[in-house]
């Protein structure tokens, strides 16, 4: 017996209708790659991706083709956002911190018919090598130095009639998007979104014990809409009928304190290294920027050491929310907030659950898989976090379409190494691959890295495994120091001392300018390990 | 082309998972019939539920069938809303307000294999001539006076083994439970839930521009489980883990100040009879019960009277927050909530707003049709509300398919009568049958009621139409005053004059000591229609 109930689908032309229809004049600013700020609204936007979607239909472009997008927040990003998933094509965002050659060979996986470039971006995309696939180059923004067979998106824009626009009849479980893994480790691989997937995620945000996003927020997007769809925010945001700001290619401290102060945002989000810059920014300044409207920060990509927690709430009256996610799960999939339970406890029970990673979202479920079998939610046993929910990925596009990343009962492994405690908080331990094996027993690189960054001389800090005879893996600890502090290898072990067991300090610290990173702003470890390959002993050593 | 996303279904069970696994240490609180409060957790709910499951199915109950159920909000009730569901069956909550014989034409339509009814609603349930079809009387709480063949709800718990439940391989779009309407007009019609409907309703409970339902919150669940699924309530607090206060049969208002207040509730809903009792009970204690805890009242059902809204707010700080839906939208569907435009409004805007029934959740779709065609979204043009959305009623069960309700586009005709302001906010002028069509013009009752209802000596206003030879209908308003004061036609004609055209003014004003009511606490129109269809005329009678 099935329910009786009118067969409608979760699609993201249905969050594009609702944005038209109910928060029409609610504004989005965009700026510029020159820093100048572009100001309209919902209906201005959607009418433009309508236009946008008749424009590209008459190209030809049409159910199931893939678009790829390479720019910054803006916009004209945004009117692409919605515009390709409305003709039943899939947006595939590339990121421009890519290598030329990455580019071309992610290009060739997607089999992209057509790429929106913009303007700023023209002299990296002349260095990709493009597959003969790509039927069309459309240029946004300042598209003046675009080569001669490309279009311009603004001029593409205005020779479609939204009045010709007819929607089609999409299934929720039709690609909407994609997007390839950053891949630190090996090949990266295509995961696949149904605008279920986007649909849902997008409301999972608006939940009050997400990120809670809402029609009173003003939503400062950092993290790159390249970046696993913007985390979801941009979809959240018209879903809500949140007023919306693209910051554009400036994502330095100022740029976006100014941002900040100016549009008097609520809501932002982004990877660690961003928001610890910002707090630096705001450390430096006297008077400081006026950051009052900040109700949280939404923080994910990597852990975030308790220092930073500290600095916001205390210094700033700011609540740094982390999440956890990845491109597989269509970004947030656990956010930590405050229970109930710890609304009255002391701070410091408030700030030791804050450093988690959070508890899953609505219809996400989770469990950790050790060595035994799932492992009990008791706060200390260590497993592989594994995953299962309607936004979660099957599997991998195409070229590593073979290749399981289900559990044979049908969870995603994410190769996360966490552990969970009663209530089911996560927190995450390790990537499975940075894990250190010592003696049989696993120490978390992540553990030890975020309270070396507790320490008040340490700017970074990266915990690697180094091959040991003895114990097959020892810890060793990359060291970034901040200017005009010192420190040395015996300190920083005897901060650590009385936190950990003493098998877990590292034998070896070393002192560097940089620690090396991926295109997504995460540790790029296999470099690191590359690097110290040989390191031995005891020496604490500048190099 | 489509997703590569893991085919997670949406349902009542996925829910029962998550308040298992996370939430399993919040607590429910049940108050029985005779007073006496019941608490236990959400681990020890679904360990009952899933043993009753367990049960159920040794029963015989699977897939497809329909289980009734008889009782008040209590936490037995709350097992038998997930256990029935988590079989396959179909939920069937019957309204113990009904006549017995209306009760037995409902078991009947339903087709319900088994009844669980509560012990001290034996005596209803022996007037109910039940069909042959019913196999099974399961008996909850007081089973003193229980029949020779029923079975004992505890006892029946008891005997399942929860380790023996194996989740069976729902689909979404399974039946989960089902409704009869309450049926103002003609005959009840049965609305059909499946998984997914009332999952997103849950879903969209907790979204923050709702009713932001949140593991912060305590609710006491005042509308009964039988009206509607408790607008989903129950469903919600479990998806979100808030604390959930059950308030058995005893919905006075000084039995509900006392709960709110000892269990410090934050949230609650029922219909505008209910708080405007409390209200009343509010106003004349001194000093005035605990209520601080309390964030919002979720009202609908009818419309709320302005009056209602500021004194909560005024005198007791408490926001009234209205919404508006039906059996066949699985209760809320609009919600009205002050939007971001209106925040630094005067009081007055702001209570303007706050008196309409507000814009539509997540995925839900509106849009109102006039005598020309869909009306625009000015605040002015009356039309009939159109509604689509996931769970949205699409047909009738069984008897009544047959019966269009749906738009030949497939939006589901909702029988109210509307304005939508700019922006997507409804503000309910009538129920289409209770319309006053005068001269060809439209005077919306529910305009002249809550006009009424803001005269300081109206305790409750009812206007109907009466048949009139010259202008077709002619309103006619029912009154009661409030104990204590006096009122007569030529002041609350007075009252009125100033907000309404002449024409909309009513002929006649009817004193009386009650206003009849539905089983659901709404007005009974149709009985007053028929009491005063002769009146004629510009008499004030005392009758």
């Amino acid at each position: 017996m099935q329910g009786l109930t009118i067969d409608y689908q979760l699609t993201l032309s249905a969050i594009m209708r609702r944005a038209a229809t109910l928060f029409g004049e609610v504004e989005i600013v965009s700026r510029g790659a020159d820093g100048r700020l572009h100001r309209y609204d919902y209906a201005a936007m959607v009418r433009r991706a309508t236009q946008c979607a008749v424009a590209l239909s008459r190209l030809g472009i049409g159910r199931g083709d893939r678009v790829a997008t390479l720019a910054w927040n803006t916009h004209q990003h945004l009117e692409a956002y919605f515009a390709i998933p409305a003709v039943g094509a899939v947006l595939h965002t590339l990121n421009p911190r890519l290598h030329a050659s990455e580019l071309s060979y992610i290009v060739e996986l997607a089999g992209d018919r057509a790429i929106v470039v913009e303007g700023t971006l023209l002299p990296l995309l002349d260095q990709v090598s493009l597959p003969r696939a790509v039927e069309h180059v459309i240029v946004m923004g300042d598209s003046a130095g675009r080569p001669a067979a490309s279009l311009d998106f603004d001029e593409l824009v205005a020779s479609g009639d939204a009045s010709a626009f007819v929607e089609i009849d999409l299934d929720e479980r039709d690609a909407a998007a994609m997007c390839y893994t950053s891949g630190t480790t090996g090949r990266p691989k295509g995961v696949v979104y149904s605008h279920r997937a986007l649909a849902l995620q997008a409301l999972n945000l608006t939940t009050a014990d997400s990120l809670g996003v809402s029609g009173r927020d003003v939503i400062l997007a950092v993290v790159p809409m390249f970046h696993i769809n913007g985390w979801g925010l941009p979809f959240a945001a018209a879903l809500a009928g949140a007023r919306l700001v693209l910051p554009g290619p400036r994502l330095d401290a100022e740029s976006l304190l100014h941002l900040i102060a100016s549009e008097r945002v609520t809501l932002s989000g982004g990877v660690p290294t961003i928001w610890m810059a910002v707090l630096h920014a705001l450390d430096a300044r006297r008077p400081a920027a006026d950051i009052r409207s900040l109700r949280a920060l939404a923080v994910g990509g990597s852990a975030v050491p308790q220092a930073m927690l500290r600095g916001y709430k205390e210094r700033h009256g700011v609540d740094v929310v982390q999440a956890w996610g990845m491109t597989e799960t269509a970004s947030i999939a656990t956010v930590c907030t405050l229970p109930a339970s710890l609304a009255d406890a002391p701070a410091e029970a408030q700030y030791a659950r804050l450093a988690k990673q959070g508890t899953p979202l609505p219809f996400v479920e989770i469990r950790a898989r050790g060595e035994h079998g799932l492992v009990a939610w008791d706060g200390e046993a260590m497993g592989e976090l594994e995953i299962r929910g309607p936004m979660v990925a099957s599997q991998y596009y195409d070229a590593h379409a073979a290749e399981p990343c289900l559990t044979a009962d049908g969870w995603f492994r994410t190769g996360d190494i966490v552990t969970i405690s009663p209530g089911g908080c996560v927190e995450l331990r390790d990537r499975a691959k940075d894990l250190i094996k010592s003696g049989g027993e696993w120490i978390s690189s992540v553990a030890l890295e975020n309270a070396l960054m507790g320490h008040p001389a340490v700017a970074e800090a990266a915990v690697v495994a180094i091959t040991d005879e003895k114990w097959d893996e020892r810890p060793l600890a990359v060291i970034v120091v901040k200017p005009g502090r010192q420190v040395d290898g015996g300190a920083l072990r005897a901060h650590l001392a009385p936190h950990f067991p003493a098998w877990w300090l590292p034998d070896r610290f070393e002192l560097v300018d940089e620690i090396p990173r991926t295109s997504t702003g995460k540790f790029l470890k296999t470099a690191l390990r590359d690097r110290f390959r040989n390191a031995r002993g005891e020496a604490i050593t500048e190099s």
